[in-house]
């Protein structure tokens, strides 16, 4: 089995704010596993996806979830017609045939999963299948990567400090005005004066961030707002549809955000 | 496999209050994702039914619920003749085929269902099917739009930002008079004026919401109270069967109802 | 296959106390949903046997429990010698051939059984089988009808706003006297000066409600205590045994019941 | 099938204290449920025993328990070599084939089971298997018994008010010391002046109830007692290990209760 | 089937403290059912152990914990080449069969395996596998031994009165200093002295219960202290590893240990 | 079966700090089993393949989670072609067929597997195998280890005392800074100034548990820092990436850490 069906084609683009490609080259070149840190809609997906074009690796991605156990992620038997049989989830997939695994929001997912990817973070680098009786040694070319977002995690539901201490980590925040500005033009085929305009209406909202707003605009609902007026529709209504009615419910917040929208508007 | 059992062939009567149709329009021709906010029985569902008519796309409806999971979404192994076989869910099968794939009241299910869409509504477009080690790319006609209902959310059972984030929104609410009046004479069959006396019992109704009710009448309930009387009920009878009754089990509260509603009747 | 086992071949005894009669029929007349409201052992139960009979349908009755889900009632696949077959379920049965389903105490039942019933509670009225990809369209001769105990309800389980507002609603409560009586009498066989004599002590026991008693006798108990006289017990015996050790177990109040019933043995 | 196996051959001793039998047998004329309230180890499964000998129909006894669901009652498909295969559970092999069902403190189980029981106890008389698609109607023999604690039930774990008002009740208490005594002469086979002397010492530790014991002594330990003396064991040593360590760890109430023990040794 | 595998060969070494020995006899003449309370390590294993050799009876053993269910005692299907068959479990084989079945720690397991040792433990003296539609009677040479560790019960989780009052109880504590060393120099093969300095240690660490140690040093510590020092290392060395260390992580009670155990050193 | 792939080829590094290798030794020789307590990342992984490696045992090792049950490490039945067989956990195979099973942070696993361990650590030496009807003894080379974390135990999460008492226990902690400076430089392949450095960063960190940090900087982050310099980071860069980043998301704490760690660059 190869994983032609992970490899990505072309170059995912992605701008670059600090040092955190030399960071991610380092960490994969000693194989040591990396944690993206960040809020929604930064660019985290996006970076590894660069990252697994420019090192011509395939690329696994998992979204974690609530009800995600060790199974989802390491295999499982199915009943086939001849009895049992083994089938590899995408961890072992990735740790099997070598491929950059990117497990999204791992912290949402069962602790089990959690102590799955022990062995495979240490000087062992193995996968124990206990279910299986089999001890996957990793291929030279896994590579283990997951986000965190800082913002959510809770006394109920976090990485265990043994957890995290096996990870590097990499920051990653809202990119400066002018890199979004170009970012946004790019991504929803707007010109780069409307998209500062759309980035100034974002950075209004991120000032609301603890006075009503749980999170301010991500870059990606900027991308939304650009996308929705090339398709025809006017800024105001572009902007409340992408922006201002999915970001909040309450009435005065909706008010306060449409004022300080209407006074970015040139 | 062909999607035609999906198809609306004649079309769902929608009386547009706002922007809506033009929103969900632009939304669709970039492939964005839709929620549609807004409170019981306003016409979410009929709308969405009216645009599957209009953009001439089958419509698959799923009703959510606390006990969903991701496979009933995404689909599972059955057991055949011939061992375990793959069965589509009804997520799977619009974005395989090309379809809206409606979520109702996405938010009832269990927080595995929201990951589970996270790579449709970003510029993946993809659906991973982890047991099925399979990755479906979107078709060009597949769309995903979901309904959520503010007045029910709480702290514990309520979206992710990053799951409201990756979401265009629409606002519902109740039409004004004049066009529900026009709805219910149209839908239960009565003359206008009748349907315009019920419209008023409904707007007192809602004057009472946050005083001892929860929410007031809905134009579905205007509508029930009308095919009532159509089918030979006097006035009283069918408001009290359609609105009053189930609408509180508080004695004071009926009596507030029913006072205000003798007050309409002309 | 036709639902001949479910018809209600002689009329059940039901004594109309409103217009309850004349209500259902015109809910199906439009194939509207119902709701029965009330508390326990009124008759609930026997009216809508006593409807399905008038109206020459079969019924089809479920009693949901807190365990019960969607799968109980819309079907399943089970295991047979040629791999899994699916069973309809109850509900579906009377969708798919024609009867009237009577879902007592649904919100017993786990809340994905209620997302199974909305869209049958609509225009559409159809029912999604997921699991089955299959949209059964329900038959001219569907509909629903669940009960309903407002007294039992609480906080953390009730229907949701955008459930009941599906429904009409007829209200009942224990029969005014003289009809409990001849009910009583004609059910457990006695004459009706005993019957009275057993209604008059229900009424004290109904005046204690509220005051030490959680619920007051009902006139299920009044049969039970007049079929107990017909097999030869002493009234005080029957009572005893039928009304004042199954309502309370509290000393004081068993004594207090005593003594007023006591007060109404002629 | 016959129910042989489940006949009672001989006479299980039983001693009346009051009219219990009477009521018994009145409401297994009028096939009446009824419901045995009492607390540990004071006869109810004795009694139901005699009643199912002196009645001469078979008795199936049903121990429920908190993981017990209305599948251990009714029954379950089973895989077999030709595929699945219905199973009669207890109580529907008792409603089938005509037996007294003994459910044994009912109020342990999952509330599934109680709505199991709901149409066999009013004038329907059936039992739904809705996972069979069948509607088993009771054998005329049948008759439905269960028993109940009064002092371990808690606001959590209730029988409903709809389910109570379907039983008849009887009361069960520790019988008067003469009965008791001779009870446990017969039962341990030791003679008459020592039974007397450990009924003596059971109602010391029962007036110790509520004073740091949860339940006094009962029957059955006192013929325990009775019992390790018939095989050897000096009065003290067989009261300590048969009543006094089983009935608490709290060092003081054991010695109080040792010395109230003492205090009536002859 | 004979249960020759669970035969105890030799005599287990056990020293009796007081009339154990004859109330267990006594006990196992008349088949009744014993509870051994007692704390941690203190031999109660031991001593039913000693007991099945003396009477000559097979043992069977079982661990509970809290996921152990009823099926787990008493059986259930496995899918075999042919279908389904039965598979007695350890709890089944005893009764079936005729052995001691001795229950460790009880308490820890789900409540439905209380409720099935019920009726095993009166006059009825069956196991009725409900799953199996099969009454077993109980062999002759059944008897059901518990154990119970009074220091660990909650009110969350304990014995049901009516669970409680069906067995004779016999206590066990730490036996008097003189007897524990001769145990020790047994066990461990050491001299008696240094057996007599380990039970001096021990007795210093239980005064410190309920002084900041949860239990103190067992009788099974001093062993391993005694043959720790047998393998070669020192005193001070053994009794760290084998007490101090397993006994508290609190640094203040490791302190007062170690200087209460150097105060022991000769 | 032999366990020749779970042997240990090449010596595993480890550098003792006290006599732990001397307990452990002792240990193994009486086949006691052995608790190692200790915070994350100080090395008792590491130790205990180092004394199989040094012992010539395989090693089992078995990472626990909160949803590991004994069945993960007893065995359980699979389907296959000719039914179901019986498959050895990695517990039952280290007990049959000799090994030396090491239980990692077992106490996040489910209780029932504390129980599974509890006849393997006393005089037994045996694993019942419930569900297999078998009863396996212990191979005389069977030894078994567990790790346990003092610092993560909380009240609704520890370790029975039951269980403690049955093992030895061996404190781990961070080594000396002249011993940990050298294996950092060994493991991450820097110069000894260097891991110096490190290791001077490492208790700057540790300084700051208890006040702002849960736990400070473990061995394996400085051979993170280590490794990333090697492969072309600077230390700034590589020390933030694999000590600051991961250890904490409070602004303050990261202020305070890169000014302690500035202090300690030369």
């Amino acid at each position: 089995m190869n994983l032609d069906a992970y490899r990505i084609r072309s170059e995912p683009f992605y701008q670059p704010v600090g040092d955190e490609i030399a960071v991610f080259e380092a960490a994969f070149a000693e194989r040591l596993p990396v944690m993206l840190k960040g809020p929604t809609g930064c660019g985290k997906t996006r970076f590894v996806e660069h990252m697994a074009w420019r090192l011509a690796k395939p690329l696994v991605t998992v979204a974690a979830h609530e009800d995600m156990t060790a199974s989802d992620l390491a295999g499982r038997y199915l009943l086939e017609p001849d009895g049992t049989v083994w089938h590899d989830g995408p961890l072992t997939m990735a740790v099997r045939y070598g491929a950059i695994c990117y497990l999204d929001e791992i912290v949402e997912a069962r602790q089990d999963t959690t102590v799955v990817i022990h062995p495979l973070t240490d000087a062992r680098r193995i996968l124990p299948l206990e279910k299986h009786n089999e001890i996957v040694p990793a291929h030279a070319d896994f590579q283990l990567t997951i986000s965190y977002n800082p913002g959510y995690q809770s006394a109920v539901k976090d990485l265990k400090e043994s957890t995290k201490q096996r990870f590097l980590a990499i920051d990653f925040s809202y990119p400066p005005p002018a890199v979004e500005a170009a970012i946004v033009a790019r991504e929803a085929g707007t010109d780069i004066e409307l998209a500062g305009t759309l980035v100034a209406i974002a950075e209004r909202s991120r000032n609301l961030q603890g006075h009503g707003l749980d999170e301010g605009a991500s870059t990606r609902m900027l991308i939304h707002a650009g996308r929705l007026m090339r398709a025809g529709l006017p800024l105001e209504a572009a902007v409340r549809s992408s922006i201002v009615l999915p970001i909040t419910d309450n009435h005065d917040i909706r008010e306060a955000l449409s004022a300080a929208i209407e006074a970015c508007i040139p």
